[in-house]
């Protein structure tokens, strides 16, 4: 139903969070290793694999002057959500700008950097199905309700806030 | 099936070019000024009206510290596409980190700084319908193929490049 | 007499500092983490407990997308001490904008990125209090001639300044 | 009851905003252009005329290199509140780090870039003393009252969204 | 022998400096708008053009999140000089990262932001060729002697600097 | 045929990968320590050596205030590709301003900043030789083949991808 | 006395002010336009005749990858005080990074981006000269003085500061 | 001869390379912590000593919200040499940014973040000496000169630079 593909095999140790927050959101998904520069002419394949699949969406995480993401959006009308991946010298503001700042007429969902945004781009995959999917959305509801419950659950939140000594 | 938000009136010289998109695309929407810091009670209660309308998405421009797509999504399921707003000290830079740094459970699909991150906000909410939408799918393609006629229309791209004197 | 709030429990290590400086200058507080992208439906229940228990202050640590402090900021009008925590990738700039820059309306009083900031915060508090509470204002000068004397006492500075072997 | 000082005449187009806010809030003040690097001995008379007369804070802004703020909470323990005034070449990145990164130990409060900040430590400051003046509350409430109301007023936002062609 | 590729009629005006210098230094080329994100399918198909014409190399120049230097470089082994179009929001910071921070194995040569990238590459491209062809060469040789003497024929370097009046 | 320099014997770390690249790819090389600052008497001398040689091109890495790329280029006609070297405080951003941001006038051809420019920067010397020499091509044919190769290779990518349990 | 450079003629707009500031303290200095990268040939020639006028100091300005500063502090033993000139797409950035940037071993003092780092390093280089020359100490004294004055003359500050309405 | 002051204790690990500098250079120096914010009462003494024992120089080094230096500067004539020690979060930008961008009027001469500055500005002061100073100019251009033949000695570069196996 998702596609997630990574411009390299170093982009995992990012990436392996989207997948599994698809996995616990019961949300299919195929994953490979994609990439814009090394593997140019791919982009159009995936992009029409894609559309013949009929992707929900493809999840792309990439870092440096990452192209993967718009170059995908570039080539299918499937909606591409794009992950920055953390670069070693840059911290990930080159992999942000890179894919975020997509010119008006083909647009990239982008996310934050690194691990956070590589799960946050499969949470808002899966709020996109569930608009249609009843049984993705009650899992989807579930996790936000667990997400919350988490923090109340906290011992410093209580109903009896821990005070100071004065 | 589109809903539009803004944190202030302001933000409309922007946004503007979402709605354009969303009419020319024929994707029904919603619209209003919705502050995050001014009318935080609205919050729950735009979120909780976009799941009764069942809402495609929310579409959310703000500008500085710009909260408003990251409230909306902690406040709703329904997923969130936040527009930085270019802002006048930091040309959106603040805009920008504000909506895209969200912490892991909590996403908003971000676009570029200004009017094309508006525009390809609205491209990418039709994107989401076009993949159950056909209607939709349809005018998106016209839209995308239009879109690259118009770069082959180019006099300067003729399939004869214009030649340099030399 | 303050509040202080984190968005997440890993803030705590940031925001220890806060509690101590508090502790320290006999300003008594409440703590609790509260984030505002998990657990948004506190916000105004918080917001209406600060106001309730007259709360001096609220200080508010968060990290990246830090909309903690505005968010309070905007569901009460007891001041707010935002405290940026510094993020993975960017180092807290993402958090320090996300705080700082708020609209004209909706103040967030801001300190420096990480620990610094926290106690700072704290020492803030204080003197706000200060200028009401002779005890805390003893307390707080003390503190500030304990800081001065601190570095009149280090052997660097004894007015016999180390001279070079020139 | 609140002190107002800028670096430089031409701050008064950004601190103007502060003046006027204190004004409508019927918080009494005073002003005047004190420049830490060009009338430095004027510091500690100005820090030891806020503790005699018991100003309850001092708003400073200034630009680039922005020492006021830092080195007035230096001088006295009143509560400083610092505006980073927008710069010419860096539109106030210099002016926010100046003032916002202070050591552990010698806080100031600082708010965004430009007039919305100057704004906002005015409104801080009214917070401030509304935590023990009814009056200055009444106000204080009033205005956040008309704020919200200014936005609900807005004919984008009237219970009838503009809903799109499509 | 050079081609020359702009991402979008606006990038004329920045792109157009590269044009005057192959022109002024001899140097042939063509010319056309090609759009990495509207017309992906022409990338292969001009990067097969470029090795089948044996351009010296492609001068591309695109602005914001500008994929088009290194996709060109991806589809070709032709040497690809990359400009980085000054855009609105972000002054090309987005630009130059986009096309400056290449992952191993895929080169883009990067030049300065704006008008001075765009001539600085036509300049560059001149280097190349003037390596293996006297005449560039000697076109060259003259054109920076030519820049040389515009420094000393300054009215300001003349022998004589000019002396205060102290 | 190339030569590569760097400021500072430290740099070899980040430019070993060059001299990795070149030999790999068949190129001849000759490679020294040569820093504009502290032997500035020797850039004039090595530019007229690389014009004597006919060196196709100098690769030069720097950090910091990189300066070393752009002299060199003031100094020779002979093609100079920078690569920026991650520098400590500000992790090599102030070494690609430094050597990207020349003016008009005089090209420095700037790759990555650290490892991966250093080899992007031989791959480009490698494509500047290639369009006249077949043994270089058809050694950078195969090294760019066995790249892409590299990526279908990977396990990730065998025409099955690998479905999620969903 | 003093020597001004300035990288392009253009860069007299702002280091006009410098010779307005050494003219104002009675320090004598000549001025050139002096080209790091189109006059190259020149650094040698100008630091050598720096040392043996016995120039107090080099005053040189530049923009963008600005090397003239480091580069004539590599020729010449002669203080160099450096004036990053605020370029158009990166508002100084570059330049300042360029210059502030040296590695140890070659220092160049660093002044604000602008017109104040041009005024700013003329007045330093008259406190160094003050150092030494009571006539230069007197004047410069003077200024400083009249500095202040400007500021307590200001109608804003009158020992009456202006109280607020309310 | 040369005052050399830090900010705190911590800073010596930065400034300690400018006393290893200054003695080897044989510039007699005092050295000092003075914290412009937790000592600002010494500022004025300081300044004032400054001026009495007829210091060349003040070499002063601070983090963060650097404001040692330029409060320096305006309370004393005698030159003042700043350098931005390395800062946590934000790694010497907001001390560099807090030190150079000084307003016309009160110049600072800024050095590089860290390490490097602190050397350098040191040897910017025995530049400073050097110039009236013989003893001292022998020595710094002895140090010059061996600082270049290190580079020449470097068995990268013997006059027969080493050749790739190519």
């Amino acid at each position: 139903r998702v596609g997630v593909v990574m411009g390299s095999r170093s982009d995992f140790e990012t990436m392996g969070g989207a997948l599994d927050v698809l996995r616990d959101l019961g949300v299919a998904y195929e994953v490979r290793v994609l990439s814009a520069h090394r593997t140019p002419a791919l982009l159009p394949t995936y992009g029409a694999r894609a559309e013949r699949l009929g992707l929900a969406c493809i999840i792309a995480g990439a870092g440096g002057a990452a192209h993967l993401p718009g170059m995908l959006a570039a080539f299918t009308r499937v909606p591409v959500l794009g992950v920055p991946v953390q670069s070693r010298a840059l911290s990930g503001q080159d992999s942000l700008l890179s894919i975020v700042q997509m010119p008006a007429g083909v647009p990239v969902a982008t996310f934050a950097i690194g691990a956070a945004g590589a799960k946050n781009a499969a949470l808002f995959a899966a709020a996109m199905l569930a608009t249609t999917d009843g049984a993705v959305r009650a899992r989807l509801d579930a996790f936000r309700a667990a997400q919350t419950q988490g923090v109340l659950n906290d011992p410093f939140f209580d109903g009896h806030p821990q005070a100071g000594e004065a």
